[in-house]
């Protein structure tokens, strides 16, 4: 790919700034323009899109690598794209990166992600933006098999542009399920989690919790959803909006005839 | 209002237990059935769908009062809905309830929203559910003007039910605005927060920001959107849904030609 210097990428993940798929990201972007990094110094899995306001942000600037430069954050990664967008960056940046995700923001998972989160931020300020996730958890993940597609995904959207309100929610399938047979549009998965609670008492004799769960989904044999995609090898793409009104629902509603509906 | 002892409702919000708009909500579903609350221990603002999986979970009893079991929780809403869910509640709740939120969750504040993650928490659940916001930061809100808005919100959810994958956002205008002239049936506004991030320098001479900004509405004059009822004196309710797949924008997609794609 050719270089184009003054092209600006922004990116970000939420498993913070030592991840593996960070790195893979940046070395993916690297040739295309130049790269500003600002991710959470420690994982911020399920931190969807909150952001920090009862304790101080601080920024730490990490390395300039060539065209590449790398800062780690205390907060957030939505906290992330607002400084960078806010205080970092003197322009918009042409693309906004998150990830590459290790784990699983397919389905209802993207309401928890952080990942999601810092795109769907970047779309909200007009910014095409892209969140990427590999299903596979572990911090040792091998991304090798997804890069080729992850590039492809980049310049499509710089070539084509991205809808506006909308930005990407791409999943990969894990490296050890086989040979990826392409890319596939999918919409969201009717599905939710199943929550466990791992109880337990601790030396105090306190009770306490930890979160562990299991993924439900509605509609398994539903073959236009991101789930099916994933599970039978395919990448898959969400268009994901911003836009949460209901409007099928708004019909439905107006039939409750509050007290002063309807006037203007 | 009947007293019905079998009808559970659930209730939350993100300000925390003490907060007075959770009070006033607890007071309007008191003659409604049995009443579970769960909410944090303390504010958790911004906190979005955030779900809490690097340190233990804490719940507190802190009172029955009749028909009324009060609960506080170290986690987040949707940790609290989580809980409530999966851990306390031997049957599903007919309603969950979040809020009322003092400050607005009206336009893009719905991403950043604690109350209004609960509520999507308990529509991705399958369960009615409703975020109420008054637009007041004050601790000291005032909210009677708005508790019969609310009962009737609340009663005609019962009775009518709620679309399928959908939840209500509702804002009610603040106190000193005036007399409220009536509920509008909305959607979400396109707008967005200009960030300012306060910089500061500590007293060991390190850089660190608080994050500030202001809200910018993009559709000003827009009469079906929340942000126009809310200036108009009306109270806006936004159907919201849990399906975050942009249709509209599948198509445009279809034309980037991956790899692959469209096969079975």
């Amino acid at each position: 790919m050719e270089q184009e210097r003054n092209r600006l990428i922004l990116v970000t993940n939420d498993d913070g700034i030592q991840a593996k798929g960070l790195k893979t990201l940046i070395d993916i972007v690297r040739p295309l323009g130049e790269i500003f990094v600002i991710a959470p110094e420690e994982s911020q899995s399920g931190m969807s899109h909150a952001i920090t306001v009862k304790t101080p942000i601080r920024v730490k600037k990490i390395k300039q690598d060539g065209n590449v430069l790398i800062n780690s954050c205390n907060g957030t990664p939505v906290d992330c794209i607002k400084l960078a967008l806010n205080k970092f960056l003197n322009r918009h940046p042409d693309l906004i990166l998150s990830g590459i995700n290790h784990g699983s923001n397919a389905s209802a998972s993207i309401l928890y992600s952080g990942t999601m989160a810092a795109a769907i931020e970047g779309c909200v300020n007009g910014i095409p933006s892209i969140g990427f996730s590999l299903l596979d958890y572990s911090p040792e993940a091998e991304f090798n098999g997804v890069v080729k597609y992850a590039e492809q995904i980049i310049l499509r959207t710089l070539e084509y542009g991205m809808p506006q309100g909308t930005c990407l929610n791409v999943n990969f399938p894990a490296n050890h399920s086989g040979e990826i047979r392409g890319v596939r549009i999918c919409r969201q998965t009717k599905g939710m989690w199943i929550e466990e609670f791992d109880q337990r008492i601790d030396p105090q004799n306190r009770e306490y919790y930890w979160l562990t769960g299991d993924f439900i989904n509605l509609e398994p044999d539903a073959v236009d959803t991101d789930e099916w995609a994933l599970q039978n090898n395919y990448i898959s793409v969400v268009p994901v909006h911003v836009d949460l009104t209901s409007y099928g629902a708004m019909d439905h509603l107006k039939k409750w005839q509050f007290d002063g509906e309807g006037k203007k």
